[in-house]
């Protein structure tokens, strides 16, 4: 009979939260984060003032499965100067200028060797595009193509000044406890540099979201991970493999602050409670959302769903990301993401949540025939009027469903009836002792 | 290789019947059902003239699982007079006049009291809506909008001369005895006033099947049921647990004779045989039907189908319910229902039985290679045409398939072809020894 | 470890093996063939010069399950001549000229009497039609209906230089052995007269199929039948019954060589290996594809596929039979087949082949996480460009699949992606020392 609670509109309003979510987003994008080193530590940091993170550090050189834990870069400059020495480009003018996890270089080249180290998009000639060289070292630049353009031949002075040094990765994670020890995990990936959607949006939508559930009584208890792309998750997985085994739902959350998708990229499992949850909230957006089958690309779900794991776990987005002209590029800055756009990502998590937290299996009492809901003052006691029927819709497929081996998101899915309709009609039939809990 | 005889073209001819049930229904439709009282007596002793139907009466307040059985109504007259006295409402002029099971009511009430009392229908505004009230006492009229619109200001002279007295509940039911205990539920309600289509079309409809199955040997047992909605077949349920063990396949039957549809409901079960069945009938009708998954509201197979009974019971209906404009109001007269969508509706229930009585696993005795038709004349002889093909597919349909594993209805199913084109194909191949039954 | 070497591009070119297949059919286009008799046994000489094929002899009389082997058809000559004594039809200007396996007749009759004996085509009055007359003995001819017209009234004089003898039925068997003895079987039916798409197409392509697989070490041994229809396949299924047991794949192959299609009907089993790989490599052809379910209408599957056999054996045409005009006329001739069609043709079932050869289930010996790609060279090393996902993507998939539950097959339907990509990618893994196979 311990149902959970009826569920709880969670405080504070919707544009309230997008607000906020906004705002720590705002404050996440100027780092100039990478998968190692004080862009994650800080960028934590100001997450830790939401909720009360634990930082977790893994030394240089830890394995992690078939990986080794990468030394930590630091970026402190990087300039490109021309023959009179004035910078044509520079790392203090946006982080992603520099090619990220980018090696230190000092010395003068000319402008075709130095091309051959400077990426640009020329089909997006005004734009900044994002690189990383993570496992293979490099040094380089990136630069809108119309920039690159300008510049006349010449030697020019280049000056990295990044260092790799033994110290450790970090990730902060936070737990908080349901009832129960059985998990949902939400992961955003920590990693990228100056991107608003991709992935401040996440991070701070997380971070808000692991907020309002402290004031929140949960049946599950709730992970969330913020940790660097791939080889974050695959440390964090490999120190936590008993962990794993109490996961019963996940998501990994990315690009969560534009106006398109939404967009739901289902678990390896294919229909996984939480496949069928997000399909359900889904259903019932306002714009048309986007389902996606698994597969192995994308952000850390491709570790959470590596055959030796096969978590539950998928990917909620907007945009589904290289959909979208502004993805890894310049463009995707504080104008791109929209409180909006974040609050309706919020809500959409928040209503899978609810679902997480509010299916049940009622079983009938009263299974032979119907009850006479008439007699309880469920029913609209006039007969006749064609328009009584559907208000009791959502009592009667409760009630026919109701035969122990229907959750509620399983009558859902038959009745076409929302799940909060038919979590509500449960909770009413059961208050009027007509419906149990079949555990 | 008992198979059931083949199949019968049922006397007389479909218009004969069309005209047959078209007549019943009209002597059925001006008398004043309710769900007790005379109403129902009196139309179950019309169809008893049609076939031995047994009455039963189910004493006032007697428990049926949730329910119990109401007062019998009885309603003598109601009027409205004006100040003039004139009667400006009569039950005697149109049954659905008063609200069915209207409580009695003396007294002068002014226009805007007696408004309270009066439902209409302000988007068609000339017709007469029904409208009952079972379960929750009230006193009430049913007229046209455009009549209550010219009604002045000033005081009405009310007098509804009902009444409601322990008494009864009244139900009829025919078995017709097959070869074996298994059974066919056939339902219609018979607590609807004169509304031809809901339902004095469905119980003459089966009226008239049931008398056409006296002549007819079957496998199955067939049971029908007239019994008032909801509480009439609650109260059957209530008294019939162990025979609700033997129904195999089950049709609620309402609104039969209008010319939309066909459509049908599908059983709790949704794949049960009845809706395969059913399915296959009317993929082959001239007009496309429609096919409905189960849902909990509709008629008496929402009892039926409640999940301790969770019987395979269908619901046939030529409009859906709820779904024509005549529903529920005046103009669901005899009108409304024309012979030949009343014979079309029986020819549907009468190819459905013949599929039930009809189906069997015929298992081929020559299961290597296929067996040499032309030797025994059941193949073209001139090979090379491509016309020929064709009329011999039922027989190679039914040889491939018959490997114990499918029934007729089966390969109706992967073949595409009609039962009743398989069903002669198989009794041909089992005359030349070619099949065996699989039992 | 030993796995399948790696696919082997078939020389010759597609271009030339084109051009051999339609010379090959062009050679066997002239011959006389009916179900027994010198006509198959010509065609079989002709294809021995292409592979070692074994002739079999089956006397007349014996029994194949339900059917005998029926007498040898002897055809010399067959003409009708006129009044004055000119030929108005003549065997030796086209063999579709006399209904094939004619009885032989010797005599003069009135038109209205040799008109009964005459096969003509309404519709398409300029060809002549294709008749047979197996098994019910009549005499008669085939002619364009537009000359039967042009016919005066008055007496012909018939004569028809056939005979009926003991002697045999025959049948041609070529096997290719393969490492294991569990068999693919491919099969074209030889008792077609002149029409060139059915089946001198289906004929020479397999042939040159079975020579192209002397010079390949494959996995499965692959038997080619080259049989009379129906009559033929019953025989070789009633003196290979334990053969039968072996196949675990298998094509019917007819009417390969004119533009239409591709066009694949499965097996009876609807979902054998062999349906599944046809339908994938026809997935991502040029041409959109038919795919056709079982039915038992056709060719020699009907034999196959009978319930006491079921064996995975699909059908593999281009225009599907029937379907065309040219079926069974004088249309069907060698213009009507191209070089390019029948290089097609050949192509689809060489990528089958390929599949079934090739198909095999990695287990990845890293499934906790992605092993790290990059660190053996075998991902592009920038990360953040958008561009370079996709080209890893058969890596990823295979990786994520390798979980010992997945063939390469099933990998490619699940990923979208091609078994050959996929194929090369798990060859690529599997030498890196990531894969083995979970045999």
């Amino acid at each position: 009979m311990d149902q959970p609670a009826s569920i709880i509109d969670p405080a504070p309003s919707n544009d309230e939260m997008g607000r906020r979510i906004y705002e720590l987003a705002a404050r996440l994008y100027p780092i100039c984060r990478s998968i190692t080193g004080d862009g994650v530590r800080e960028t934590l940091e100001i997450l830790s003032e939401t909720i009360p993170l634990e930082r977790h550090e893994v030394a240089t050189g830890t394995p992690a499965f078939d990986w080794t834990t990468p030394r930590e870069w630091m970026i402190r400059s990087a300039t490109v100067r021309n023959a009179a020495g004035e910078k044509v480009i520079d790392f203090d003018d946006h982080n992603l200028h520099v090619l990220n996890y980018s090696a230190p270089f000092r010395g003068t080249v000319r402008l075709d060797e130095l091309k051959r180290h400077i990426h640009t998009l020329p089909e997006q000639p005004d734009l900044i595009p994002y690189r990383t060289s993570y496992y293979s070292e490099n040094w380089g630049f990136c630069m809108a193509h119309n920039r690159l353009a300008e510049l006349p031949e010449g030697d020019y002075q280049v000056e990295i000044d990044a260092e790799f040094k033994d110290g450790s990765l970090t990730y902060g994670e936070y737990l908080h406890r349901g009832e129960t020890d059985r998990e949902f995990l939400l992961s955003a990936h920590v990693c990228h540099p100056s991107l608003a959607n991709d992935n401040c949006s996440g991070l701070a939508m997380l971070a808000c979201l692991a907020a309002s559930l402290k004031s929140r009584k949960t049946r599950y208890s709730y992970r969330f991970l913020f940790a660097p792309g791939t080889i974050g998750s695959l440390a964090w997985l490999s120190r936590n493999e008993d962990v794993t085994e109490r996961i019963d739902h996940g998501l990994v959350v990315s690009c969560v602050g534009d106006g398109g998708g939404p967009t739901y990229k289902r678990s390896r499992r294919d229909n996984a409670f939480i496949d069928r949850a997000m399909a359900h909230v889904l259903s019932r957006c306002p714009k048309p959302a986007t389902l996606l089958d698994f597969s192995p690309y994308g952000y850390d779900e491709r570790q959470f769903c590596s055959p030796g794991f096969n978590l539950p776990v998928g990917l909620f987005q907007r945009s589904a990301f290289g959909t979208f002209p502004e993805y890894h590029t310049s463009a995707d800055n504080l104008d791109f993401i929209r409180p909006e756009h974040l609050a309706e990502s919020y809500r959409i998590v928040t209503e899978v949540i609810d679902i997480v937290e509010g299916d049940w299996t009622p079983v009938s009492l009263c299974q032979k025939g119907e009850p006479q809901l008439g007699r309880r003052g469920l029913y609209a006691a006039l007969g006749g009027d064609r328009s009584t029927g559907l208000s009791a819709m959502s009592l009667l497929w409760v009630l026919n469903l109701a035969d122990g081996r229907h959750s509620l998101l399983d009558m859902a899915e038959r009745s076409g009836l929302g799940f909060k309709e038919l979590a509500a009609a449960a909770e009413l039939l059961r208050l009027h002792g007509l419906l149990a809990d079949a555990r």
